[in-house]
């Protein structure tokens, strides 16, 4: 069932919660692929009933990002979702979600601000306020679901370590379930973004998925020291990469590690054909 | 009864809700007085279940205030609010609502941010944060409690208007219930604050409420002009009263008022013998 108001999504969540059963949330912009489609397969599972969100949150997008030409599937994504036995598929307007005539910006709308230690660093350090513009979009997900949990993918880890913290500061009664990262067989993580790749692009791309699983491999083969491990990286990359980081840092709190252990998440995000590309991995 | 923990309060507000009974909340900073007082008759009368919060919560002061030296009776606010048919006092400590050696700054906690426009101006100007504190522990209270009615008196009128704001902002789940200020028959509008102020201050501290029942007497005489209504004022003031604003602003958008009308605010603020005083009247 695809509903577009928060008022209607509200009486049929509302129902459901006095039949007593569960709810949860797949948040996405949509342009679905098998990525999201492990989250919503994870939700079914667990969930008595799922609602996939389909909203291209304006505000999580910088200047000069790919708001006007991200991917925009809905009839696709529509069925793949009804294929998966979502019950909602929850695709509002940017003016449902923001008002008409409002002024997304700080000036004129309520923000909820992740913790500046969580977003000066990795991808929040070159897309300065998309984290604004995800945990208020989130947020407002949230506060209209009102889902006993939340699916994110770890594809976007800062996002979802980023989340969990807002979960906990603010005690929201949502709980966050996390879901690994699905991968073609090559390796390459799945990204709506990738339908922006040649195919040239996409054999560069496997640059980044390998760094990581060859740092896994030397850090399972007793290599601990980070700048050790960052060094292995440069055989994989030639001028095809535009490399942003390679960074080794806690799995909960982004701390930056200097020795490597089992709480170390390693970052990676680069350019490729000028789309930007992230990935990561848990030692 | 009183309670300390979120895990307490939870689970006994899941019961009521699996009843299907309404919760009201009276967030508080305790101190209680008559203006708290009435707030806590009307959640009474109009909710199943009442809860009143009572927590001086630090990050909603700022460096120089009287966080230290804040009033704290948690006994006489336990008895006052049996006496007024309260279920549940919610005192937590600042650990459980913030967790242990928690650095309470934005570095490190998230926070729910209210629109420059509307703290930019009146308390918010001299208070850089205060409206930050208030927004973010309001929305944990919110989470925590998940009340169907929240109750806040129009005495704090700007923070009425930023908490309404976030509410339409963030869909939170929450009707806010406005109620009107409470005085002294003398006319002075209670405040937790008036404690600090010798017999003397109260007497200067009545200039704030003269001053705006006259504007209101001369608006409905028909003047209009602010710059006139203002002038109004300084019969009022001697060196007593160390004036900080006298404004019209809209009741909903806090955007100045020129000609004055019957969306008008007049918001007034004076130290008086060192102590902040506040008051608005609406026209």
């Amino acid at each position: 069932m695809l509903i577009n108001t928060i008022k209607e999504l509200r009486e049929q969540v509302k129902n459901w919660k006095k039949q007593g059963l569960t709810i949860g949330l797949v948040p996405t912009m949509g342009a679905l692929h098998q990525g999201h489609l492990s989250l919503i397969k994870k939700c079914v599972e667990k969930c008595d009933k799922t609602i996939v969100s389909v909203f291209v949150n304006p505000i999580q997008f910088c200047p000069g990002e790919d708001l006007e030409k991200y991917p925009r599937t809905l009839d696709e994504d529509k069925k793949l979702c009804e294929d998966a036995g979502v019950n909602i598929v929850f695709a509002p307007s940017p003016k449902e979600m923001y008002g008409e005539g409002h002024i997304l910006s700080n000036d004129f709308l309520t923000y909820v601000i992740p913790p500046f230690f969580y977003v000066d660093k990795l991808c929040g350090k070159s897309r300065v306020g998309h984290f604004d513009g995800v945990c208020t979009v989130v947020n407002k997900l949230f506060n209209i679901v009102q889902p006993d949990f939340a699916f994110f993918g770890e594809k976007d880890r800062q996002q979802l370590i980023i989340l969990k913290k807002m979960v906990k500061d603010l005690n929201i009664p949502v709980e966050i379930v996390p879901c690994p990262i699905i991968r073609e067989t090559s390796g390459l993580a799945l990204s709506s973004r990738n339908k922006y790749l040649t195919d040239k692009g996409k054999l560069d791309a496997l640059a980044l998925s390998k760094i990581l699983f060859n740092i896994k491999i030397c850090y399972n083969k007793g290599i601990k020291d980070v700048k050790a491990l960052k060094e292995t990286a440069y055989a994989f990359l030639n001028n095809s990469h535009a490399l942003e980081y390679l960074e080794f840092r806690d799995k909960d709190t982004l701390e930056e590690k200097f020795s490597a252990d089992n709480n170390t998440i390693v970052f990676i995000a680069a350019k490729v054909e000028n789309v930007r590309l992230i990935d990561n991995i848990a030692l």
